[in-house]
């Protein structure tokens, strides 16, 4: 039988990032408000709504999105004038970051713009906690990410692999940059992929299992790239993996922990999340496929003594479901999840009351996960979908 | 007045990373202890007590350092015979990591080393936290990094600027990987660094912080290496700055939040933990200095607009001190802040109950921190000691 192999793919989408497309609906939105305080009347914006309430999962693309429900909102209007206000103080702050091509964290974006009204005692924000949501706001209104808007994200993540990134006027291939690494920058938006000699790239949890991966020269000899996330995947890297997929067809291939946790950062990158719902498209990447490690794996591969106890009270315990049980019994629910393979393993997590670390595989050698576990499992589609 | 600017110093240590260093050590301790067996003798180890106890503040090399205090540990002493089969296995293991050229971390060591002894119901580890201590012990005994024993420290942080980085057949220069930067693995003993063009680093605590540095250009307009730690900096991170300023002379000088956190962070960079006090001599970098942030910052860039209120309850409150106020009387105490600037300091956020963030000076404007804060600061020499 030949060794079946995961190829490359034809790319599904061609992205090009264009700040005019920005500054363009930041004038459109800019000159209607002027226009309605010219005609006299009471200038408002219309934003899609926020909530469990105006989310769902749309079955045919697979991805959680955002409903159509509007709100709106009024300059004259004493509950809705703070939040007007701050809208257009975010637009003006956002316009001269795209049109300077400067980038600014969220927390900068705060900061920048608290100030006092002059003649009054009043900010114009009192805390990060009302400028995010006019950002996330921005986002829905506009359907851009906020990193086209230039507000950057917080970032964690790395990536080792023999592809040519082209980041402004430098280029240089990730697998030539010693055991490091290439540290992935909070915004990914400008990044381009001149070459790409890799199959598939393995999305690794921790940063401990992803450098076991470097060592054991796995990236060149499964021709994979490794995209560490380092606990819950950053915006830039779930972006940076749905670039990977849909503009050069890379498969996706999510190797985690055992464990409610570890099965949530894969739901995470395949799918999206509630509260950026509106998202979904530019971040999530539902072909994502998951290796491991599974409750399956531990029988198969004899790793029972290298087990650990979930944490929480089982659901047939008195106080039960919490913790660890909670959180599956919660993911047994998700539209993605509802296939006998998933169904399969959360029951068994349930059932046996156990997790199991990536690393517990060091348990049979070193070189156990890159020479046997993975390997096997992804050249014989052993893969959970 | 001529522009007063930090240079790069003699070196005053050369490192040379020789793995047949901690081969030796395990030899010479395992043979001695079958020396002892074939002599009918009880073996035993002698390691350096842990603790408070055998921690003291040298004031010469202003350091925390390790005691001379031993504890003897047994093979024939039902109080010392489990710990003594977990040291030799842990040294077996060791020895083939080194031997073999690979790397495990913590986590690994554990999971391998993990198995029921045969004939009985007893686990050789039952829990990392029974590996992990075993593995400080024999830091403490042969006086080496547990990295130079090829078991990694979890990784976090990069870097950025003007120096060409060799990490084994690979070269490349940290000022040519786009916006990210150079992700820095967990163990940098092996590292070279044929070419330095800078004039000093900078170590930064928040990624958004170094971000915003290397878009306004600072590494190149300064002539400076950006490191950013991402909190509190991994060991990787506190080895490299280590060696960059023994090894190749560079000055260190430090940026946090205006806090008690990040003014601990500035603490453990320059002094040591008292938990790693028998590594300060190879972690820690007492020669460091700090230029912000500082409580003086506030008033003299008119931030006060953009400060936070402490947490916690302050000493002459009921209840108190508590949260960052008792932090801060803790850090009053530490030996290498007994000096008039930094007692101030720590005055001060006491007295107003205020901290400040770095990102708070984006509120005069984004380039701001690059092109006047540090600048002035740095080139006056205005950092604390």
């Amino acid at each position: 039988m030949p060794k079946r192999k995961i190829q490359r793919e034809r790319p599904k989408e061609k992205f090009s990032y264009d700040p005019r497309k920005v500054l363009k609906m930041l004038d459109e939105h800019a000159r209607r408000i002027l226009e309605d305080i010219k005609a006299g009347k009471n200038p408002h914006f219309d934003i899609p709504m926020r909530g469990l309430s105006n989310v769902y999962f749309d079955e045919k693309s697979r991805l959680i999105k955002m409903g159509d429900k509007l709100s709106r909102r009024y300059f004259l209007n004493v509950a809705h004038a703070r939040k007007f206000m701050q809208t257009l103080l975010i637009m003006a702050y956002v316009k001269r970051l795209v049109s300077e091509g400067k980038h600014a964290s969220l927390r900068e974006a705060y900061y920048a713009n608290k100030h006092t009204i002059p003649g009054t005692r009043e900010n114009t924000f009192e805390d990060q906690s009302e400028s995010d949501p006019i950002i996330e706001d921005l986002e829905r209104m506009f359907g851009v990410l906020r990193e086209e808007m230039h507000i950057t994200a917080d970032r964690r993540g790395y990536i080792y692999g023999d592809i040519v990134i082209r980041d402004g006027e430098d280029e240089f291939n990730a697998s030539r940059l010693g055991s490091g690494g290439w540290a992935v920058p909070g915004t990914v938006e400008h990044i381009q992929f001149p070459e790409i000699n890799v199959d598939y790239a393995l999305v690794v949890e921790t940063a401990a299992m992803a450098d076991r991966l470097i060592e054991e020269k796995f990236p060149k000899r499964e021709n994979a790239l490794i995209i560490a996330t380092q606990g819950q995947a950053s915006r830039g890297v779930r972006r940076l993996i749905h670039r990977l997929h849909y503009e050069e067809g890379l498969p996706i291939i999510v190797f985690t922990d055992g464990d409610p946790y570890g099965w949530y950062i894969y739901s995470t990158i395949k799918q999206g999340s509630i509260n950026l719902a509106y998202l979904s498209d530019k971040l999530a990447t539902p072909e994502s496929k998951f290796v491991g490690m599974t409750m399956d794996d531990i029988k198969k591969y004899g790793l029972e003594n290298v087990t650990e106890k979930l944490k929480g009270i089982p659901p047939n315990k008195k106080g039960g479901p919490t913790g660890d049980y909670k959180r599956i019994l919660e993911e047994m629910n998700y539209p993605w999840f509802q296939n006998k393979e998933w169904q399969r393993q959360l029951q068994l997590a349930l059932k046996w009351g156990v997790r199991i670390e990536q690393q517990a595989l060091a348990n049979k050698s070193l070189e156990f996960v890159a020479k046997e576990y993975l390997p096997e499992k992804i050249n014989n589609g052993d893969l959970l979908p």
